[in-house]
């Protein structure tokens, strides 16, 4: 499966001039060749790869693995630089347990990647509720929260009872039985009773992520 | 369809001696003729009906319905009599809102029914968490709490961590979308952050009342 | 099933000073007589009732029925006064067809009540793409975007790919077969490879709006 | 992704006090890498884990290994000492079939950290049916029956109708079609016909174990 | 939609001499004046109609009525003659509950009219297990063993350990929650820790009654 | 929910131009006074009305109605003149049973307003294989064949061995338990051991019809 | 977790006596441990071991294995000796593709080792209907048929058009997409148009198998 | 499990006579052995085989694989000779992404084996609107488009909206969450608002390219 100009690769390039937000590669599905021949074909200066794990990344050709930033607990890697972001920080990320921050640390990196810095809250599960009651303020205080949760995502209810800006659950694939996959988690956020939670697929970090950075354009757009 | 006696029905009249909860007639999906006959070949002193809707109520032939202590929002009635019930006070239900108030009648009559009374603490969402903490001593008095709740059903998560009492919850079929028929609130029962948490069938009032009289047996039992 | 003091309502007063939403009441699945003594309890001066079907609100008490005012099309109603939002319009309601109406005048009614004015767009669905590509610009003006689609749902995918705003998409249960109920389009904003779209409940125009309110939030916040 | 403090890890230390059940860590879904942070970030003297596989264990460092006292069949570990518990034995588990025993230990390894003996029944599945009868006055004679079974669950239903005590009934993933995964079994104890039989989660003895103490706090605490 | 002999029925008139059942009508999602139009067109001296509900009934013209031996409670009609049948009685009809009464009267009448008695065993669910066992050893008499049930269907089973003929589970559409709409039975059907226990359709007593017909064609054919 | 220019329509008039279909008004879903305003606000010669039931077609006004030609077997409408379709029949309609004539009808009628005649097999099930095989020759002379079919749905993967056209396979909502909604036909036309048999959604004989056109333009394609 | 008498298997030995088929040990989800202690602790002369895969077989210690005769294409053993059965055959298998084989020995070997003779007939898939067909005679001779079919299941409804006696489908998990893990092909074969087919779990041969062994009970048992 | 002319295996080498398509071998599910056996006694001159991984085909017998012409990225391999398809290209494929090319390549693949050639457009995701309006006179200049999309599918109703030929759509299983399995893909397929959009089962590659072929008879046909 070849095109006419002998590539088989067609990145949006135009997409970060249009909504902010610059195509990332998904490595979920793609071959260790694919993902050479897109880091070999691709002309823009920075890119942003998601769900590179390890063996992938270990797989590639020594060239191309010398051109990535790789963080395996995020499994993203960045082609180009990543700069620390800078202050301000508008956005908290607030995740239920330590079984979330793969999730919590791709939300990171590509906030990082478009020059967000982020706040975390770990270990917040509603289970034992202080420990979410007693940062509150603090999470508050974030125009921007992210929550991220699996099991039966309780979080994302408390959380939308608690702060008044964007509130984006992440349903996470944690637990087993009726939670396997993050289906329990994700119906919870879907079904809250809070007012105006939203949410994003199942394990989504770089979407919400996305989210985020466009809920700040919210501040810099006309209107 | 009929039997050798001429009667097509047979009651478990033994259960109550064996378990120590008596065989209650669940109306839903029965034909007012079948009810009617139900009553009429009945030959224990007192039984209760659940999920015998108004219609249904008033269909019955005017002999019959005589006999029934019939309550419209619990939608159940008492073949014989029903003694309001004595103190101590060991259950709590709490319940998330106004629409769950059905599920919670149902219990509350089939503890009655047992001779149980029950304290009920309403509209105590998760959305709203003051209303909760704010009761949260006088609910963990209880040793037994039952937890009515819809749409994602995080109330039971949050009072799983604050109460050290057996915990049942009752999904209630409130809701749309993802939550319609009870579905993500019964997920997030079972699949529930805090520990020993136990659930029921979506709308089963009377299984959690009957659940409840099982743990006060724990008390009166030998062991 | 009372209180000590007679009520059997709660409503979360608080709500509307913590996050900046008001508590809604939710119409569906509750009786006649509950949202009667809802309206004839509630000590607020304005409270919006969602999901308040024709029936419903032909048989409340013509007293309850006096202080309401009712919309038929997106079900609501709003007990006090409700004053035609001011500019400037800061979002934009996207929907594929006629079907989709009841749940853009849910989120009409729902950001009136708050305050907030909306650009509505109408009959955008992709199968005639040239309806939405035409008016474009005008949707990406806006800094928060809502989309409301059924069957399908590819709208989500197509906008988010065009407009750098908040991007909310409502799955609505229009469509039959596999599109029953809303579960395909819910499923198509959840799996969009478009980044950074979030999604509510299927038909959740109250959510929705809620969302863009608590987005507009990202502005006034600091941060 | 670490905190201000340089730890990464906040655990409910004082849910113990709360509730009567000390928060244990699930494994499954953690990395090995993480599970040592936590047993060596840990403050309290005695900690149960669950789910820990016997691939985790071999994997930890040396010394973290040293410190847990493993075993494989239950995959549960205990940081610190586990006192053999002392009678009377107050809690029954009856089981379907060998496939069953892994969420059988758990359920004794649980409950032993806690203090509590149980007398295990095997192989009673309801095929043949004298297994289960011949042990039945055995089994009524504890206030606390937890019954474990994969396949139909229809051992759920039978027990109970022949005891009186609290029944817990505990899906196994044991099966495979419509079994597969625990499914069916779950059904099963949800729509008991059988009254006040509660469920937990899939495979969750760890859950079971702690309904359980929760009960046994009934006879202990005021009402 | 008409055919060029201006007929739209094509019945399978020879299916009787193929497979020893003739073709029955399917009332269920046929209009009235298709099924008044079957009634007229068809050729054959004898038919079983199934699904037909009393409204549909109601609304056939005088003459088609008039043709057809009616019973409500099986929903079936028989046009032609429909003669008690005799002994021997090899058939058993296990039924746990009243709510099953339509699935055995749709059994009885399908048996009947291909010349089949069977016995009825009523109200034998397992939460009252001495029920079933006191006729145990009257059910195992006969070769032919249809069970109905619904909620949990334990009962398919228990009685699959106690008799050894074939043992056809029919799951009934009773119970609510997870149980509704019969999957819970039917799962426990197919999942059965039972050996050879088959199972059909939900409600779908015409089919059971089709497989005993064919059972008993067993002893009739060469082999 | 009004646009500036007070309509609130916007049909897709350039379709036709565009892909050889016109767009067609899904009825369901839509109110009477949706459903007049578009057939008001129309400025097309003709157009297909679908699912447009007797009662909504009923409580249309009355000029509204006069417009329309009517059929309520298959619930279209055309708002315009209606010409029988010419020869050549180039479409095959084989249906299993009487329940599937609903869509049977709405395929022949969308055909006809698009010019094309279908010719109708009937009865077809394979229960009775025999009323297939034997009119096998007179279908596979269609170069385009559609296949209704409720139910298992069987007979779409024995036509896909039988005929070398296209062949489009239409599952019907037709049957009860796991058939429900036409759940288990569709599966079974989307899993068919037949090579390259395509499939639409539960009960859309539109689609297929448009399908069929479609294939139509292949041969007047250039290619 | 150990009984009081030092073992912790008990086996249904008396099984074989109530209904005529012994119990068989499901390897699947057993430890190789526990199929070791199962073979070591049995007392029965003979037992059948199913779904012993290949590793497990292999990891059984030599004394173990030295013990049983293995089969690895339907994943059978048989501890004690396995006759080969003798005329007459009663029973005849269908099967759609060569992917149904390991579902086709197991019914084999289960059948054989009770004593029970089959005819196989292979490759009877409905897209190349001929093949059937051209077999159809051979297979009606046979009192009881059992169908084994993946993907769409198309052959249970064809099947039960042809032949009279007791059809048993057994749908495999072959296929992809909407047919994985063999979900279609049950759908299909409880769903089915024909009348009186009976359905087995997804790739439950050995219950086929045993439902076949009830049947024959049919011809010998009174009645 | 043997055939009485020591055969296992009976290809339908009739169908290609029929319909037009030659049978293929699926080798998914298949053991290296039954392939292998496939391979000897097959006496067709030509044969293609589909989902025969590299593992699968790495295993083969020598002198078997000698005679495939093996092609690792669409998983086919054939028997006999390929000779390159000859103008001219009627059928387009279109796909969303990368992780699309393995079912491209099916397709391309099994349209070759039959002589047709086919032009491949990629990387023509909705996100990145563009990319398929630049594009979309060449697309629609072909008769037949296939398309083929994973996580959403929203391609499918854009292009349905664009093109006027057949357009088969194959959903992809690429994607997680909601989106794995390729479930969400097929749902946008089959409710797509486009009309006349059909589909085929998840990846089924072979079948869109078979359906393609129908297709091209259509204008072969008489009629």
């Amino acid at each position: 499966v070849t095109l006419a100009d002998g590539k088989d690769i067609r990145l949006d390039q135009d997409r970060e001039r249009r909504i902010g937000i610059a195509e990332a590669v998904l490595c979920a599905g793609k071959s260790v060749d694919q993902i050479a021949r897109i880091i070999d074909q691709d002309t823009a200066p920075r890119r942003l790869f998601t769900r590179l794990d390890t063996s992938q990344h270990a797989a590639l050709p020594e060239a191309a693995r010398a051109r990535l930033a790789y963080d395996p607990l995020s499994r993203t890697a960045v082609l180009g630089t990543l700069q620390p972001p800078l202050p301000p920080t508008r956005i908290a990320i607030v995740a239920a347990g330590t079984s979330d921050l793969p999730v919590v640390a791709e939300i990171e990196r590509t906030l990082a990647f478009h020059g967000q810095a982020a706040t975390p809250f770990l270990d917040c599960g509603v289970a034992g509720l202080w420990r979410l009651l007693e940062q509150r303020a603090a999470i508050a205080a974030h125009p921007v929260v992210i929550a991220v949760a699996g099991m039966e995502g309780a979080l994302f209810s408390v959380l939308g009872g608690l702060v008044g800006g964007l509130l984006i659950a992440v349903p996470a694939s944690v637990g087993y039985g009726v939670a396997a996959g993050g289906r329990a988690a994700l119906q919870a956020g879907l079904a809250s009773c809070a007012p105006g939670v939203v949410v994003v697929n199942i394990d989504n970090g770089y979407g919400a992520a996305c989210a985020a950075l466009r809920a700040l354009h919210v501040a810099a757009l006309p209107g």
